[in-house]
């Protein structure tokens, strides 16, 4: 048995196998049994050594956000995620780091139910590319553009924990900040039931104001009033950054994998009895407005800056 | 505008709006419609810079190949392709390569009526990941698994050209082999019509001994009897390169993206009759066997290391 066959034996598991596939890894391609009346959904994202995570990132936490950073693209659809492919460059075989970035990646899975049905590994530069494949109602799909000027704008969690954690060493070195950089948790089960709640839906990846600013300009250019004070902090990055860089990070700093949605005034309850049936807390942050921008009323100066979001380099 | 902005544009065309797509690029992800009673295919595979092609190869060859190796997969599957997703990492940003990759992806996806409808850019080393999804009707998958002793082994096309272009600057100097190298030409409406009729099929990316190899394990452990003098070389490849290296290049050589099948004896007309009909020669090149691995009487004496076909090497 080569390397390869090796590799092919770490991904192939029986918890890929789902009532929904039909053919998964093993063939030239997975053939999969769409359910009935549903539209799918496919999203894709690469993570690249040195651009999105360093060396120094524990392998799990490579697999987990590899997956992570898409199901959450899935989930501000309005979607249920169903499979992954997963295609991944490594530069050596080192057995370690592969039963890691499993470990992480399928851990994710098992919990959404998501089944790994194909892909390649190939040699070269460290990068895992995922495409994930879901499944929506056609009238719950979950558009950027559907704002409407009223609507208040949510959190489905607090935000700034991993940009906080990129901050300093000392916030890296506290295990929420670190987790919510390395283990982000995107919140499927929400993503799920707003579909026939939310006007318009994003992930925050970039940076809330640079999601959010997506949001505003494909609704028809709105605007937005922020309540800086409403914007929910993580305790630890306040405590060790100040509330001021906290919310900076917030604002600006992106990897939190929450979802940023609005929905009319009116459903403001159902929104908040979604949030306590999940367990999970809802933060309302603001309002659309009919134009003007994102204003933040008494926050931060540099918000043209923040709303810049993350920025990509070229390397060559 | 900044440099991912422009990159989005150049991926963003009306060509990717087909009916099956509700949702295309610029959302969170591209919501598609499936067509009642298919199943889905899906296939991911990534070409790396150094790996898979040289910064020397034309940027419309690596946009060409990059979208070429995943339909050969769905083609193989007996699926028509529908929708592609591309994840490009590139170091630097350079519109005129950006522009030739584009070219030669959308031509081959314009060909096959693929819609582009997601996916991102980063920054890193250079790499192109495609995933690529079709549609087939439950009861006509190709499976690799389903060759039977008996069974006629068929090519979809002449092999060889690719290695042959690879192993010296003289034939790469040949239009016809280069070609074959750069802008490999997957078999879509003949997947499609093998369906109903074919037992088994795999498409050539490691080379035909390798890749035949797989049916034949996947099927039960199945022998080949393969006769030498009727696998479809390149003429090119024989005058160049004479007639003994070029049967060796196309028996372990591989990156042909043809299709190598089995049928029963009783649809060798029927399986001619289509070649005539999408105006293709399909080549008969040896039958399946009970058992003893895979035969080419009076070939050449290299045979186990041919049928290693393509092999990734670790650059780490």
């Amino acid at each position: 048995m080569d390397e390869f066959e090796l590799i092919d034996r770490i991904f192939h598991r029986p918890e890929n196998l789902k009532p929904w596939v039909e053919v998964g890894i093993g063939d030239d391609g997975a053939v999969l049994q769409p359910s009935p009346g549903k539209q799918s959904v496919v999203v894709m994202d690469t993570l690249v050594n040195g651009t999105h995570f360093l060396d120094s990132q524990p392998a799990d936490s490579v697999g987990h956000r590899a997956l992570a950073v898409n199901l959450s693209d899935v989930v501000a659809m309005g979607a249920s995620p169903r499979w992954a492919t997963l295609s991944l460059t490594i530069p050596e075989f080192d057995r370690g780091w592969l039963d890691g970035f499993a470990r992480g990646f399928f851990q994710l899975a098992h919990e959404h139910e998501v089944a790994l049905v194909g892909g390649d590994t190939t040699a070269g530069p460290l990068a895992a590319s995922v495409t994930v494949g879901g499944e929506v109602d056609p009238g719950q799909v979950l558009r950027r553009g559907g704002a409407w000027p009223g609507d208040l704008i949510f959190l489905s969690g607090r935000i700034g924990g991993a940009a906080a954690a990129l901050s300093s060493t000392q916030a890296y070195a506290d295990p929420v900040l670190q987790n919510a950089l390395l283990y982000p948790q995107p919140p499927v089960a929400l993503g799920r039931a707003l579909g026939a709640l939310a006007h318009s839906a994003i992930d925050l990846s970039d940076g809330l104001l640079a999601d959010l600013g997506h949001v505003l300009k494909a609704s028809g250019n709105r605007g937005a009033q922020i309540q800086p004070d409403q914007v929910p902090l993580f305790e630890a990055s306040v405590a060790l950054l100040g509330s001021s860089r906290a919310l900076e990070l917030a604002l600006g700093g992106g990897d939190d994998y929450e979802l940023c949605f609005t929905a009319p005034e009116e459903r403001y309850q159902e929104v908040n009895a979604i949030g306590g049936q999940l367990g999970r807390d809802i933060f309302c942050i603001g309002r659309v407005t009919e134009e003007g921008g994102c204003q933040v009323e008494g926050g931060p100066a540099n918000l043209k800056e923040l709303s810049r979001g993350y920025q990509h380099t070229w390397t060559g």
